[in-house]
């Protein structure tokens, strides 16, 4: 049997697996930083502190904690703390409440990697294909929009009160589509999201981006340890697993 | 000022507005008593009938009612009543479980009227377009996939514990589009749908449908009486309005 037989639905991790975070919001940092005596820093480390304050923040939620209402608020949030914190207090002059509004709204508009837009487009004339992101929906809207995602449907974890990898984000979803957990497949650049999915009942598509998963060392094993059902490249691999689940099914 | 200025975002009730919902049942009724004594039923009726049902018990729950727990559910519940009723109760035999649940499909394969579909792809170059329909999401999601429906977003009465009339549907949907009330319009081809919208704070469009109303006598009159901001003939109507919103603006 083919591990996808059945898969009616995928829902997609969206930051790090549909767009490229860290290079668009590198982009945006700098830009906002240009003509001045700030021009040069480092803003890599500076997207990637923010993201993992991101990362942090909704593993805490997603394990019963407090925070805050959306993960717009919760990017503001952050980016005021890392403005005032020792290493870049610098730049805390820099940018206004209009500035950091805007830069907050960076997030709205992370392009997709270079297979996104066409690879879901194939993929959506095989199945239900939608968004199930810790982002809120208005971002998942935005982002569509300005990266060409065309999604069926937007999923995200403010319509069921936490963030993944709370098990009832993933139920949740399911319940919406209509379909029992294993007719759906989560694909994800985050093994803990993939595995988080199994552990809901869902099926799991393990999809390797060069920004994610930086320190967990890759591994073809993830799918006997039960931590996804499939592994692909890119979107393009995705449409083969489906298609070979398809053929395999009219055998 | 123009009646649309400031309009980020339209909202599309779904049933007889965006699809011909009466021409397609009766499509799926006749096509399953073909060939049997029963083809030359009334089949009009029979459709009419199940969406009475259907606008009554909406109506009912949307006033704190109890209900089934989805259209679909409601839609099968409908139709077996309606099979035991004294009118169709011959018809009770036509029909086993396998059909009765392919019939209660029918409603995820509704058409578009003529300018559903390019209208809407032409209004979502312009503002953000989504659903708002008492149907579950499921359902608008077959049906977009059916009838070929650009939504950047699929919301449903279901998300949020009610039915439209309810004014929790409507500021359900504005909250999570992140967006003030009176930047979102409804476009309705039910005055008492867009009645409902701008009781909550929204606006409304009123869109004529051959199908829709057929017992409330068309007033231009709606706008001043304050059911609706603006009326159109069809989704190039809608068209026109957002870009004369637009050019508004611009002055």
């Amino acid at each position: 049997m083919h591990p996808l037989d059945g898969v009616q639905a995928l829902l997609f991790d969206v930051f790090g697996t549909v767009v490229d975070w860290h290079r668009s919001i590198v982009d945006e940092l700098a830009a906002k930083a240009k003509g001045t005596v700030h021009e040069g820093e480092a803003w890599g480390d500076f997207a990637n502190e923010w993201r993992a304050g991101y990362s942090r923040t909704t593993a805490r939620v997603a394990q019963g904690g407090e925070g805050p209402a959306s993960v717009d608020e919760m990017h503001r949030l952050l980016l005021d703390e890392m403005l005032s914190s020792p290493r870049w207090s610098h730049l805390d002059s820099l940018w206004d409440d209009a500035a950091r509004k805007d830069l907050v709204l960076g997030w709205h508009r992370l392009q997709g990697w270079e297979d996104s837009s066409a690879g879901l487009a194939a993929l959506k004339e095989r199945v239900i294909i939608g968004t199930l992101s810790n982002g809120n929906v208005r971002l998942l809207i935005d982002m569509a929009k300005s990266a060409q995602l065309p999604w069926d449907v937007v999923f995200s974890s403010q319509l069921f009160g936490s963030y993944k990898p709370n098990p009832k984000i993933y139920l949740g979803a399911v319940g919406l589509l209509d379909l029992p957990p294993q007719r759906v497949a989560l694909v994800a650049a985050h093994i803990s999201d993939c595995a988080a999915a199994k552990a809901a009942g869902l099926k799991a598509v393990y999809v390797r981006r060069p920004t994610e998963d930086r320190n967990i060392p890759f591994s073809p094993e993830f799918i006997e340890q039960g931590k996804a059902d499939a592994i692909a490249d890119d979107f393009w691999g995705v449409v083969k697993l489906m298609d070979e689940a398809d053929k395999h099914a009219e055998i």
